[in-house]
């Protein structure tokens, strides 16, 4: 089973920024259906047809959320947690032709279920109306709550069916696990490392709330939430869990894991920066959106700690104005008082550093040819793109 | 490991009624700590101290969440899910001696933290402020958020703290079953009656969510959420569960699941009938207290059914007046009422059958001997007790 892997599944997948860690980016477009989505999408597919038999039971309104949930995990996005497993396990020696292959793709294609958890709760928690242009799960319960003239609160509905389905999908991700068809061995190996990156992200999801709630502007708290929000969840785990089932050697995990943790990190940053001077034509989103929603990233902060020490009335600013009501003016001058302050260049040397580092564990690392090579390419893509 | 299980750990952990179907009846008081439940508490114990290492390199706001957590797990209640699980491994040849009879228990006791998940999210939805005397958790989180002084919406804060403690108790239910230590073909039997319990679970709490929403007062919905959100959940897929770690036979399984679903149904219209007719001096719950939050039971269902067919003014005073603020001497009214209609005969005949051929069921099947007493007991104490 040779699949091609898009080059752009690089670290797509993880949030924009640290306050919707999770999140699909519109803005960074797929190569296109490669062979790798499409067999992803088929092992989805074929997953929701085993629960039937287990859901039909209860009756329709069941069905019809398992139907929600089913359609919202396989009208997303790039499968890039599936795709860094895939070639994790590829480049510790895994055979795509071999006789397990079919296991180890379900195993990986689990990782989308947790997503969908991930982005479902993450949506009720945000207050988030929209995702990938469709109403979020809430919201659609919520319209068909109101929509069919039903008494009580029609958002707290909403609320309540997307928690259930969300569990759903977190219960059906170990499922998945379960039935994909990895031998002993290899369950238990794969089972180590998903219990910890499950822990993480719920762990990062916390830290973000948290954070918000406290006001927490420093540099350091913006750069663990992003490393265990999206770094660890969407690059470092999902490589170490290919490694796991190839049981590759620790040397190998280890350089998966500084290569995960530094290119999820640098994505990240890059989407920070584009979330401020991101070219709205490409990145299909607003510009400055990411002042105007007051979200905070490590170039925020950074800014913050430069203009706290060197000068107060552009730390003032920064305050007052991030997170209200921008217009086209205010967004400039905001850019140029962000580029000033040096944050612009410190994130960009971050993610220079972040880069370089991530891709000399791979290089000198034993993954094979043609997974460094791959690794390579969805850490530039992830890290030098401009949507 | 000869472990004594508490005769009632009967089904004593489901929900009073529909509305909170997975939540432990205080008005069932354990027998007191035995060994099995000194047990479960130290497996739960020694599994909460395996996840620190993962949880503390986040920092102490991930800690604190954890801690909430694990402080909700290890207070609660009689581990009659675990006890039904070990039980149902007893019965089919299990040996508590054995080699793995440690690994066992472990398996078990996950059946804890998937309660934990259930507890923590159905509190959520139901709005409910304590549970077991203490704040829910998103009332815990809500009142830190409150107390700290901080900006933002306290009670919005409190339930996505809850969500996120939630999913993660969902995710460590699993990690335990992994940690467990079963051989692998043991896992993978009881993985399939895992995924089928947790399945069930969530669409019985759907089914409930979506009944009250329409206003569903047929004696259907009310008998199918009771199945799926309490007797498959606690009696029928944990006896299940026992018996597929033990491999047993097809036959004794069907027993198994016969008994399960009969004595989970009636356990919890027992429930439904205390709810009503319980002496606030044993239930330690105020008199008629379902009939002032307005449950809808087995027995209402079934009442508004005869009302409809022979007195449309019983049923009027009842669609008027359940799920409002009543009285001592309105409680008393509509006690009679029920009664008059026939309804609460009704239940107690469905209790009776259902005892009758859950008993019969575990009598005829291959389960050993004192599986069998075991399970008349938890029976009996399930349906025939008085608070």
């Amino acid at each position: 089973m040779t699949l091609e892997v898009p080059l752009s599944a690089g670290p797509g997948t993880p949030t924009r920024t640290p306050a919707t860690p999770a999140a699909d980016a519109p803005r960074t477009p797929s190569t296109g259906t490669s062979d790798f989505v499409a067999a992803v999408q088929d092992r989805l597919s074929e997953f929701f047809a085993t629960r039937r038999p287990i859901v039909e039971p209860l009756g329709p309104v069941f069905v019809d959320a398992a139907d929600a949930l089913e359609m919202f995990v396989l009208r997303g996005g790039k499968r890039t947690r599936p795709a860094f497993a895939w070639t994790g396990w590829l480049g510790a020696g895994g055979d795509p032709d071999g006789a397990d292959a079919d296991a180890v793709l379900a195993a990986c294609s689990a990782l989308e279920l947790v997503q969908a958890c991930a982005l479902i709760h993450d949506d009720i928690i945000d207050s988030s109306r929209t995702r990938r242009r469709f109403p979020t799960v809430h919201v659609d319960f919520e319209q068909r709550h109101r929509e069919r003239g039903l008494p009580g609160d029609s958002a707290h509905f909403g609320a309540s069916v997307a928690i259930l389905i969300g569990d759903l999908a977190l219960a059906w991700a170990d499922d998945l696990v379960h039935a994909a068809g990895l031998d002993s061995a290899a369950l238990a190996r794969f089972a180590a490392v998903w219990a910890m990156m499950r822990t993480e992200v719920l762990g990062g999801q916390l830290l973000d709330i948290n954070g918000e709630a406290v006001g927490d502007e420093s540099v350091e708290a913006a750069l663990r939430i992003n490393r265990y929000k999206t770094a660890a969840y969407t690059v470092e785990r999902p490589l170490h869990l290919g490694a796991a089932i190839a049981d590759a050697d620790p040397a190998l995990i280890a350089a998966y894991r500084t290569f995960g943790t530094d290119i999820g990190i640098a994505f990240q940053l890059r989407d920070d920066l584009l979330g401020v001077f991101g070219d709205p034509e490409v990145t299909g989103k607003p510009s400055g959106d990411d002042l105007r929603e007051g979200k905070r990233t490590v170039l925020l902060a950074e800014a913050l700690r430069r203009a706290d020490a060197t000068d107060p009335s552009a730390a003032h600013l920064l305050r007052t104005s991030i997170g209200t009501d921008l217009g086209a003016e205010d967004v400039t001058r905001l850019r140029a008082v962000l580029t000033e302050l040096g944050a612009v260049d410190d994130v960009e040397q971050r993610i220079a550093d972040l880069t370089d580092r991530g891709l000399a564990a791979i290089d000198s690392s034993s993954a094979t040819p043609a997974a460094k090579e791959q690794l390579r390419g969805m850490a530039l893509a992830a890290t030098r793109r401009t949507a």
